[in-house]
């Protein structure tokens, strides 16, 4: 059982709390028996570490699980995962600009999932989508989608798929819009929307109507979206 | 300008931190310009406080504000507001069993105000909607909504509402569901779904396809609901 912090396999994952180092080592921790179970499932779990002894894991100490974990709440298991080498780019693509809130990030990346948008493309000014936060909201997600990262704008220029923005005033009323084999769904950030540089490219825009000037969470703005373009 | 924590009005607004309190007082809390100006628009704004000497507020210091927000970043403003006295129901309503998770709460009443599901009901196990975090979610749907609390059994009697639980295994397809113009949907706990008790009524249950055996953030669903039935 290891029980000192001193551990070099303990101090690897403490420096995994940083996202910098989570990049350059391709690497990050779930905590978790559920997501330690979709880590494995995937082909994504290098090492399981946990509370208990048992097969198939690396016996920790109740103070080191406490200060790897994330929660406040100790968890029984966490995972090392490695960061799924996948650049395919599937014919229904999320691509997000600028999403600042975890637990969006997280939600989006599980609707995204459960409506067959599998491969998300995050622009520079996004959280990490290796965040615990977003992680734990993403219940999973994270295992099964394809990513990447960079500028928006450069992406736009590879992909053969129809383009939206999404406007929260005006645009095309989101049932109008027509299915398409290759679409790809620009959101954009929690209080601005999509980035004035990504507007300016004249993209049609889909927009949800609503009762009033109301408007909704990005999150769910972007699920009921890709929910109407899943069929 | 008030800078004692023993002054009346502070206490008072202290004590609404307490949800008894903010229940037996029907009093609660906004913080921020933004939300302050949503009370006071729908009527439900009984006094402001700033941490600037302008009209029509009354001033507090920085250390009183502190202690009266629940972020860590101190607010210009807050409100003290009244509950809505709005028992009315309308045509179409969203019922809560359960629901846990602040921001999912609160999302899920910005939803409903953009739906148009104007009624909530709001079954007993469920979060607080005058708790700050649910309030911060709304966006200001907690000053356009009406609300009852109670047992949601009950409240099934009295309405002659076409009624729906939610699955997210079987069910009818969201698609399948047929306009209603008095329609009630049931959302249940984030982990265990709607209660036994109500899924022994034999409603109609809907649930909504996604690929593989995923499931959806219940605010998500819900939202996505709403707005398929929002037509």
């Amino acid at each position: 059982m290891i029980e000192s912090l001193e551990n070099s396999k303990i101090k690897f994952l403490l420096k995994l709390k940083l996202s910098k180092y989570r990049r350059s080592e391709q690497k990050f921790i779930c905590e978790g028996a559920h997501l330690v179970q979709e880590a494995r499932n995937a082909g994504l779990l290098i090492e399981a570490y946990s509370l208990e002894d048992k097969e198939g894991y690396i016996q920790v100490s109740v103070p080191v699980m406490k200060k790897l974990c994330n929660t406040n709440t100790v968890v029984s298991e966490i995972g090392l995962c490695k960061m799924k080498e996948n650049t395919k780019i599937t014919d229904k693509i999320l691509i997000l600009d600028g999403i600042q809130d975890p637990g969006n990030m997280g939600s989006l990346m599980r609707s995204a999932c459960a409506f067959g948008f599998k491969t998300l493309f995050i622009g520079t000014g996004s959280v990490d989508i290796f965040n615990d936060k977003v992680i734990r909201s993403s219940q999973g997600a994270i295992f099964k989608l394809n990513y990447q990262f960079g500028d928006i704008s450069e992406f736009l220029n590879k992909i053969t798929h129809k383009v939206y923005t999404t406007n929260v005033l005006e645009g095309i009323p989101l049932k109008k819009i027509k299915a398409e084999d290759k679409v790809a769904v620009i959101l954009g950030n929690e209080g601005n929307g999509v980035s004035k540089e990504l507007q300016a490219l004249g993209l049609d825009a889909i927009y949800i109507p609503m009762q009033n000037t109301e408007s909704l969470n990005v999150a769910i703005a972007g699920s009921i979206i890709m929910y109407e373009l899943s069929k």
